[in-house]
């Protein structure tokens, strides 16, 4: 198969950590030898291995029929036992990756400085690091006689980075939408327990989350991340009154802030990222700040009115199974 | 990679023809060698190679460098072609095939016997031929010690071939529709031109197209196969009164016929696909008589009121792009 086919494969493993991995970027690779794929793996979340060493570990497990010395997800751990491999263990492999390798060397060296020491026959990367202090990866591996090929599905693996690219720079709004494939939107849980699981996974990583005042009012919801057992998002509810019930469960959550709002002006210039869960008074209050929509579409039609009724172009980006739901990721107002 | 991981990728490629194929089964196949993809290739349509001879051609392009030396998708010149190759050719290749390799000789010898005359390593199954009158593709395989596995994703297997086990018994009734992503399917094109090439596609296969008076009456359909160039299907119009405006476009196209019809019950015995294009009034009138679903959904959301309202439960059987839509295929009403 061709050089996009195994990019591709990255790619979906990457997007099924999209904005988990925050404040990091999503990031795919896989690893070949003579067209043989040894991995296809991701980085999980920020403080674990990149994805290039998960790969890596994974296709040593694949190679030697062993398991890994060490916790694979131990960036330290992991980088000191690939290091002690023979030299020439990973010199006929070949690895794709999303993203270019980071050139920083911090608690571990560098990914691109593993790769060179490990010898690998090739690397082939989608995108380049988009911020110009942690690039210089490509030179690293260059310097190191590491054959490069960039550019690879370019566009997709840019897309993939897109909310850590602004992230950098300000809040990245993410509105996450569950639906029916109808279109409705109320009435109860939608969509099942594997969805609201990941989005449980999203709210334990996000920089808050901002809800509308009326959801507060009618949902009375408790906005934790209870079905995954992690520490809930600190809360803007987005209202002009301040007058809550704080009986409403969101209040009585230990651990986290809940701040009332009345402008988000503030919160959009500051680099972060924000998950926004509403209906059609957020859609349109946030209609020019929203950057992607995250729709669960649940496989059932409902006849119930709790429709949502709005106009604008989505771009699709990614469409991936959750449980027995659809999890698609677009653009928002594109 | 894993037997799933090669099984999965044929299935992906059938999909991709699922119900062009009619009246065969949509059928995938992957080709490897020491664990390395050859080919992904699947059955186009009925009169060209089955999915096997597609994928052995593409494999033979791979490992010689060379363009097949005759047409791949004639079927006859492309098993002569197999069949003249060194006797060793495909030796060290797996075959992965969504459904039993047929054991039936007409102008073509079977796939089955072309697999064991080129003494392919090894040939992993997904689902048995339903058919027991064309099964037997196993045995042949077994007898001349090809390695047979079977029962790989059995169960996606079998779903891809289920309108395949329908329409050999009765009407086989696929309702497609197209809509913005919160569910709005008024209002003139919704989807793409890619999403209306892929309709017109199944329309120049279907046994017949259903469809309401009303929509007769409203939109004053063409429903023919411009987009491809291919001879429009014949039409039922499920109406109580037959007083249509004969200048309705869809009454002036040649070389089909259209019937009105006041009960739909003497089509859904006859073994047949159904292609049913409609709104909320057919699909409550269809509502127990839907076999699947496709839906096209476009990038987009829109606030016309123009939506359908009916509750049933879908079964989301693969999700794939259209262009710049989805194309999302599931089970109604299961």
């Amino acid at each position: 198969m061709n050089k996009n086919f195994f990019m591709q494969l990255a790619l979906n493993k990457a997007w099924e950590y999209q904005t988990l991995t925050y404040p990091n970027p999503a990031v795919g690779a896989v690893v070949v030898k003579n067209g043989s794929i040894l991995s296809v793996s991701a980085h999980r979340r920020a403080g674990e291995s990149h994805a290039e060493v998960v790969a890596l570990a994974e296709a040593y497990e694949k190679l030697s029929g062993k398991e890994f010395g060490v916790d694979k997800y131990d960036a330290k751990d992991a980088h000191n036992f690939l290091l002690s491999l023979p030299k020439d263990f990973f010199s006929e492999c070949e690895i794709f990756v999303t993203l270019e390798p980071c050139s920083h060397h911090g608690k571990t060296p560098s990914c691109a400085s593993l790769i060179s020491a490990l010898k690998l026959k090739k690397i082939y990367i989608g995108a380049k690091d988009p911020i110009e202090s942690h690039s210089g990866g490509i030179k690293i591996l260059q310097n190191t006689n590491i054959e490069v090929e960039t550019e690879i599905m370019q566009e997709e693996c840019q897309a993939l980075i897109e909310p850590f690219v602004i992230w950098q720079k300000r809040a990245f709004i993410l509105f996450k939408l569950g639906q029916t494939s109808n279109g409705v939107i109320g009435g109860g849980y939608i969509t099942s327990k594997e969805s609201l699981k990941y989005v449980h996974k999203i709210r334990s990583v996000v920089s808050a989350m901002l809800i509308g005042g009326n959801t507060v009012r009618v949902d009375r919801p408790t906005l934790d991340c209870r079905f995954i057992d992690e520490k809930a998002p600190n809360i803007y509810i987005y209202s002009k009154r301040d007058d809550f019930d704080k009986d409403i469960p969101l209040f009585g959550v230990s651990n986290r802030s809940v701040e009332i709002i009345s402008d988000i002006s503030p919160l959009l210039d500051k680099p972060s990222l924000i998950l926004v869960e509403g209906g059609e008074g957020m859609l349109k209050a946030l209609k020019n700040n929203i950057d992607w929509l995250l729709l669960f579409q649940a496989p059932k039609l409902s006849d119930s009115q709790l429709s949502y009724n709005i106009t604008t172009e989505l771009e699709f980006l990614h469409c991936q199974k959750s449980g027995i739901d659809l999890m698609i990721w677009s653009r928002f107002g594109k």
